[in-house]
C-alpha cells in the first residue's frame, strides 16, 4: 500500500480568482465565496494538471492508494490582513474537505491554519478543532514564519509561544506538518525559504523542552528536514562535551517526509534519522515536478528498494497510517 | 451613436489565477503569462457576467455601439513590487489589446500604466508609447495614488512630479482617465477612495499651472468628478476676492464621465461643468451594477432626455469621439 | 427665526498667542492660560472680522437670531501631544462658554473634545460631561481623524471603538457634529480633508449597526455631507440586490448642515436627504467667506425660498432647536 | 557704554497668531503675512512686557545703550515643514529689521535662519546674505539641532557639513550666535536643551579643525558656554598626554555671552575663558526674568566690578562692538 | 582618612573578551562566564594600569584608604538585548564582589543594574536586593538613559516610572549614584552624554515631588552635577516669582562627587551646593587620567585646603561614610 | 600534504578587549589599536586553546602542514557602524598578517572585508587590493548578509550589486570564501544563519549569469554548501523541463569546504559535486570542536579513505594549492 503524505489540493480556478479579488478589494465586497460547486471540484481533479494527465488519473498510474492533501503553502499569504487570511484558508480547506468527502477512498485532508503575526496562535485553535471534528481533517500544516520574510518575526518553534497549539495537537491526537508559506524578501524564493525555515524549526525544537513537555506530540518536517540530516554533526558537539542526549538521537523525536527527489539524499536521510521516522511524500501537484508523478513514485520505490521490507512499508504507508491514524 | 467611455475588461479567469500566482511566488516562477488564448478571450466575452447575459450580448441589448475598456482598477495592485505590477498590467493590457483587435468595431482600449511609488513616472512612458503606437490604445488610466493608501504618498497631480507624463500625453495626443486603484487603509473601501482621490486630483490640478503649461492636455475625471461638482462653491472664494479665474470656470479644463447612477446628480454635474465636458460611462461590468446594463443605459438616456440634442450627442458619443479621436 | 448651526468662535488674539507658545515650550512653562479677560472677549466680538464689521454686528445685519459656535476645527491640532491638545481645547472651550454666558440670547456653544490617537476616546467623556453639565454646552464636535493625516489611523465611525462616545451622547441627549481638524499630508489641504472625512464618516456609519444600536443618537455631518448626497447612488446597489434598507433611506439617520454656498448643491441635498434633516450653517467667520455674512444668509434664504414653509422653518431653526433642545 | 548682546525681539501678538495659523493650515492659506504695521511694532515696544514696564522703558531704566535683538529661539520651530519655517522666520526677521530701522540708535538685529533637517545648510545662505546686505543684520543665530530633539540628527558643528555656512560667515564678516530652538523630547525642556546643545557645540568645534580652517570665524556661545567652563578640565587630559594644544586654550577660539545670572558662575567664566572673550547678555525679555531688567543689569555690573576697567569695558560693550563691527 | 567614592573596577581582560563574545553570538553559546579566577582578579589589581603602577599600588601611593568601585559605565551596553545586559552586568558585579571580599579593607562595591528600555525597572529590584544582602554591595549605579541615545527614551528621573526603584533604595537604605552609560548618537561622545544626562537628572528630580515623597532617598550625581552648579541661577526664577523653595536650596537634596579636576570648578561646586553635600571621587582608573592618580589626589587635597577641617573631612570621607554607612 | 583551508585566527585577548572598547566608546577614544605585540601574537599561538594544547601544537599533532586562517566570522559585527567595522577588521587582519609573516611555513591568510550595508561594496576594494599586494593575503571572506539579520537586506550574490567585487577578485586572481557573520534575529543562532546564507548564496549564484560573466571567478562555499548538496534535486526540475544546464552540473562552478564532521555527509558531498571541487576545512579553533583537532583530522582522513588517491590529494591539499596558488 502506498500513501503519499505530502501532496496539495488541485482546486478549481475560481479559488484563485477569489483570492485575487480578496487582495484587490481587501474585504470591501464582503467575504463572498470561492464559489466552487461539487461539479467544479470533480472537474478540477479530472482535468490535466502539471505533468500530463489529471490528478486522479496520475494517482492511478502511479499506484498511489491514498494521498494526504493540504492547502498550497505558497498561496497561503499569512502575512496579509488576518481577515483575508482566514477567509481564503477556510475556503481552501472547504474545497479539500469536499474532495475528501467525494473521494473518501483516495484522499485525506490536512488543513491550513489562519495563522498571522497579528493574532495569537490561540485564535486558530477553535477553528482547528472544528476542522478535525466536523470536517474530518487528519492533521494541519504549521507555518513557523507567518510573517513570510516581512521582517515581522514570530518566535521559533521551541518557544513557549507555541505551547497552546502543541497542547491542542496532543489533545486531538493529530500531527502538524511544518511547512512555511510565502517569502517577501527579494533575496530568496519561497522554495528556499521552506528549507531555511525547516532548519530553524528542527534546531529550535530539538534545543528546547518541547518533546519532554509534550512526549506524544507528532511533528512532521517537510522536504527531508531541510539541511539538518546533512548538517547534523555540527550540532553534536555540545552534547558530546556535556554528556547530554546527542543531537542525532534527538532528531528521532521528529518525522520527516521524503520530498527530496534524489536517491543519495534519501539514503542519507534514512541513515541519519532512521527509515521508521520517514513518510513518503511527493509534493504533487507542482509545476516543477519534472518527470511526471508516476516516474517520481517509481524512482522513489527504486531509491528505497535496498531497505528492509519493514522499512519500505513504514516509509510507503506504515508511519503515515500510524501517526495520522488512517 | 452611443459610446460607453468608462468600462472595464472582461478577462478570462486565467488572468486572476495568474495574478494570485504572482502574489504568491513573487517572481520566483519567472514572469510566465496569463496564458489566455484567443479562444479564452472570445469565450470570456460570451459567458454570462454580473447581471445576466454575456458582455457582448449586454452591449447589444443596451444599444451601445462602442465601449472603451480599460484594466480593472481595483485589481491593479500598484503598491506591490514594481516587477509584479509591470507583469500583471502588461498581461492585462495584452488581453485588452487582443479583444480590441478581435472586436474592432465594438471596443477601444485604454491601457493601465505600471505606476509605482518606487519608480519615477518617467519609467512608464516608453511603455505607454508602445501601447499607443504598437497596440492601438487610445488613452491610459492615471492613478493619482499608486501607494494605494499605504502611507507612502505621491505628489498631487498639480505638482511638477507629473510633468513628464503630461508632456507625453500631449505628444501622443491622448487623454488620461483619472482612476485610483486599491486602498490599504482599513478606514475606507477602494470605492470611497476613488471619490476622495478624485477630489484631491481636481483641486490640485485646478489650483496649479498644469493647464496653462499644457493647454492641450486632456484629463477625464471618473465618477462625475467625485465631490467637486457638489462642493465647488467652497473653492470659489479665493478667486472672488482676488479677481482671478473662478474655480467654477476652471472646472471646464477637465472632462468628467457620467458614472453617477442618479438623474439628480447628473443634472447637477451638467449644470456645473457643462454637458459638453461630460462623457457617458457605465463602469460596466461590475458586480454591483444593480439593474443590468441595458436598464442602466436606458436610465441614463432618460436622465439626459431634457437636454438639448447637441448636449445629448456630446455626452453619448461626441466628446468621446473628439478627445479619443475615434 | 434663524439659527446658524455651523459657526466658530471669534476668540481674542491671546488664544493663538497661547497656542503658539504651547507648541514652542511643549508644556515646559506649565499650562498657563490664554489669559483672555471678559473685556478681551467682548472686545473680540466687537472688532472687525473677515468680511467687514464685527462678529456681533454681522449677526445683526444678517438677521441671525442665534448662532451655535464651536472651536475652530483647523486650529485644534489633535495630532499634537495629548497634554497640549487638552490644554488648548479647554482654553478654547472656556472662551466659548464665557461668550455664551455673556451673550446668552445670541450664542450657544458646541465644545471641542481633546481627542488624540494616543488616548482612548473614553478619556474624553468625563470632560464632555462637565462641558455639558457645568458649562452649558449643547453639543460637541467629533473629529473622525484625530491623527490629522499623519499616517496614524483611527477606526472609522462605524466601528465599536466609538461606542463609549455614542453611549455618552445618548445619555446626555446631545448631538455630535462631525468635523475633522488639520491635515498633515502635503497632498491635500485641511479643507479638502474635511470633505473626504465626511465621506468616510457617512459611509462607515451607514454601513454599520450604529443606528440600530443607538436609535436616538444624533449626528450632524458638516458641509452638506461631503460627496455623499451627490454620489449616493453608487452605494444603492448592494441593498437593491439584497433587498435590505436602501442606502438613500439610511442617509436619513443623519443630519446635515447647509455649508455648501451653492443653490444647486443645496437643492440636491434637500432632495436627497430631505429638508427636515438639514440645518442652516454658515461656517462663519472664515477668511474665505467671499461675500460677507449678510449676503451669504440672504443667498441662503433665496436658495430655499421655493421649499415649503415647514421645510424652510426646519432648515433655518426648527431642526436645530429640536436636536439641540434650544 | 552698555551693549546687551543677547536679547530677543518683542513682537506684536499678530506674529504668534500668524504662527498658530501656519501650523493649522500648513500652507493651505498661502504665505500671507504677520500683518504687523509700523504702528503695531512701535506699540509692542511700548506696552508692558514681562517684569514691568515696556521694552523701551526698561532699557532706559537699566541704562542699556544698545541691544542686539534676535528671533525668539524657542518659537523658531525648525523641525516643522521647511516652507512654514521659512515663512515664519522671514516674518520675524522682517519685524526685527523694522524695529532696528525705527530705533536705529537702540537696536541692532541678529537674524534667524530657516534651518531644517530636510534641506542642506547651503539653502539658507542666499537668504543670510540678503539679511545682512539688504536688511542690515549684523549676525545670525545658529541652531546646532534643527531636528529639535525629534530623533532626526544633524552633524555636530565640527563636521564639514557646516563648512558652507562658515565660509559665508567669514565672507560676510559676521558672527554666528549658537542657540538651539525647541525640543520635542519629553525628558527635558527646551531650556535644558539649550545647555546640552552648547556642550555638544563647544566640544565638537574645539575637537575639530574648524578654527584652523577658518581662523577668522566668529562664534558666540550662549549662556556662558553651557557646562563647559565648569567641566573643561575633563577635556584637558588628551592634550596633556599628547602634548597638543590644551582644551582650555582652545576655548579662547570662541566667544561667550554672560547669560548666567550668578556672580560666582560669571567669575568662573571669566577666569576660565578670559573676560575679553565675553559679551554681556540678558536674555531679555523672557517671562522668567525674575527681578526685572534694571535689577539684572545692576547685578551684572556688580558681579564684574572687581575686574579691570578694560575687562569691564570689553564685557559691557567692547567685544560686542568689535565682533559685530558696531 | 580618604575615601574615593567614584572609582571603577579593574577587571581581568577575560571580562571584555567575554563581552565581545556575547555581542558576537548573542546568547547562542549560552551564558557561559567571564571565567575570572581568584588568581586573575588579584593579578588584574597588581598589573600596571593607565598612568603607571598597579591599581593597588596607586592607591597606596596616593594615600587613599578606601575606594568605592563600580562597573565601568561606558561598557555597560544597556541598549543591547536585556539577556546580554543581565549576563554581562552580573559577571562584572561578581568580579567586583570578589575584589571587595579579597581586599575588604580597601574596597567597597557599587553594583551596576541590568537596566533596559525593554523591561520595567521593577525587574531589576530582586537582583539589587541580592547584590546588597548577599554580595555586600553598598550602593548601585543608576543610568537615567538606558536607551543610550538610541532614540528610545526613558522617562526622566522625576517621573513616577522610577518610584519602585526609589522605594527599594529607601528600604535598603543605600544610595544610587547617577551615571549614564554609552551613547549611540554620532553627535556626542559618551563622556559628554554623562554631563548632559546629569543636567536632565538634576533638573527633573528637583522639579518633581521625588524628595517630598522619599525624604530619606540618597542620590549622588556624578561629575560635580554636570552643568547645574554653574547654570543653577537660570532655574531660580520660577521659585522667586512664586515664593516657593528656591532651586539653589533644592540642590541640597542631592549629593555630588568631585570628579571635576579643576580647583576653580570645585570651589564653585562647594559654594553652590555646600561642601557637606560633596564626596571625593577620582573616576580612577580611566585611560584619560592625565597626571596619575597620586597627583590627582594631591591636587584635590590642595584644591580643598582652604575649606574648614570639617568640610575637608566631609568631602574626603565623612559624607561617604555616612551615606554608604561604611 | 595537508592544507586546512577553513580555519580562523587565534588572536591575543587584547583584540577582543579592543573590540569591547570600540563598541563601548563608539569611536570616542579614537581608533587606537588592539595593541598586540609580536610577543603577544606568538604567545597566543602557544597557549592552550579550545580542546587541549596550543594552536601550533595541535597542528603538529594532527599532521596539518599548512592552515589558511581568516578572521573569526561571528565576531566581525558587519552590522555595526562602518567606522567600527573597518577599524576592527583591519586590526584583525593585521594580526593575521603578522602570524603569517612569523610562521610563514604554516599559515596563509584570508582577510575579512569591512563590508557594511551602509557603504557600497566598491568601498572595500582598495583595501582588499592592499591586503593582497601589501600584506600577502591569498583570499578574502565574503559575507552575503552584512546586515546580520537586522532586517536591512543586501542583494543576493547573483545580483549585479556584487559585480565590482567579482571583477576585483578576478583581477587579483584570488578566491572569495563565502561566510556570513553574526545574526541579530532571535529565531536562530549565527551558526544556523551560516547554513541558511549558504543556501541563498549557492542558489542565487547558480541561477544568475555570474559564472558566464566571470568564468574564472573562484568562490568557495563554507560548511559543505549548506543544504544544497542534500537538497539539490529540488532545483533540477526547471533545467530538465527547459533543456538547459542542470543545476547539479552548475554546482561544479563552485568550491566547497568539508566542514561537515560526518562521514556520511562528506560522502554525499563528494558524490554530488565531485571530490575535486572540495577543500579540507576544520573550522579550527572553535569552542565546540568536540574531540580535538587531531581526532577531527584523523576522522576526516578516515572518511575519505575510500576515495581515489587523486581525490584524496585534491581534497587534502591539491585544490587549495591550485585556487589559492600556494
Amino acid at each position: 500500500m502506498v500513501i503519499d503524505a505530502h501532496a496539495h489540493v488541485t482546486a478549481p480556478d475560481s479559488l484563485y480568482v477569489y483570492k485575487a479579488g480578496l487582495l484587490a478589494h481587501r474585504g470591501g465586497h464582503g467575504r463572498g465565496s470561492a464559489g466552487a460547486t461539487e461539479h467544479d471540484i470533480i472537474d478540477a481533479l479530472n482535468k490535466p494538471v502539471f505533468g500530463g494527465s489529471s490528478h486522479l488519473q496520475q494517482l492511478k498510474e502511479a499506484g498511489t492508494d491514498m494521498q494526504i492533501i493540504s492547502t498550497r503553502p505558497y498561496q497561503m499569504m499569512h502575512s496579509e490582513h488576518p481577515k483575508l487570511v482566514t477567509w481564503y484558508i477556510e475556503e481552501t480547506n472547504n474545497i479539500i474537505a469536499q474532495q475528501v468527502k467525494l473521494f473518501s477512498k483516495v484522499f485525506r485532508g490536512v488543513c491550513g491554519l489562519p495563522q498571522s503575526t497579528r493574532v495569537p496562535i490561540q485564535n486558530c485553535l477553535p477553528y482547528l478543532e472544528r476542522c478535525v471534528k466536523e470536517q474530518g481533517f487528519v492533521g494541519c500544516l504549521l507555518n513557523p514564519d507567518p510573517g513570510e520574510c516581512s521582517g515581522v518575526e514570530t518566535p521559533a518553534l521551541g518557544e513557549r509561544y507555541w505551547y497552546p497549539l502543541y497542547e491542542k495537537l496532543v489533545e486531538l491526537d493529530i500531527p502538524a506538518h511544518i511547512h512555511s508559506a510565502g517569502c517577501r524578501s527579494e533575496r530568496l524564493t519561497y522554495s528556499l525559504h521552506f528549507i531555511n525555515e525547516e532548519n530553524i524549526a528542527v534546531v529550535s525544537l530539538l534545543s528546547s523542552n518541547v518533546f519532554s513537555d509534550f512526549p506524544t506530540l507528532k511533528i512532521i518536517v517537510s522536504h527531508g528536514g531541510g539541511a539538518i540530516p546533512y548538517q547534523f554533526a555540527r550540532f553534536e558537539a555540545g552534547a558530546l562535551r556535556h554528556g547530554t542526549e546527542r543531537f542525532s538521537e534527538k532528531m528521532r523525536h521528529l518525522y520527516y517526509d521524503t520530498v527530496l527527489y534524489s536517491a543519495d539524499a534519501l539514503a542519507l536521510l534514512f541513515k541519519t534519522v532512521g527509515a521508521d521516522r520517514c513518510l513518503f511524500g511527493s509534493n504533487f501537484p507542482i509545476e516543477k515536478l519534472w518527470t511526471g508523478y508516476a516516474d517520481l513514485v517509481a524512482a522513489h520505490r527504486a531509491a528505497i528498494a535496498s531497505l528492509s521490507e519493514a522499512d519500505q512499508e513504514a516509509i510507503l504507508s506504515g508511519t503515515a497510517r500510524r501517526i495520522y491514524r488512517l
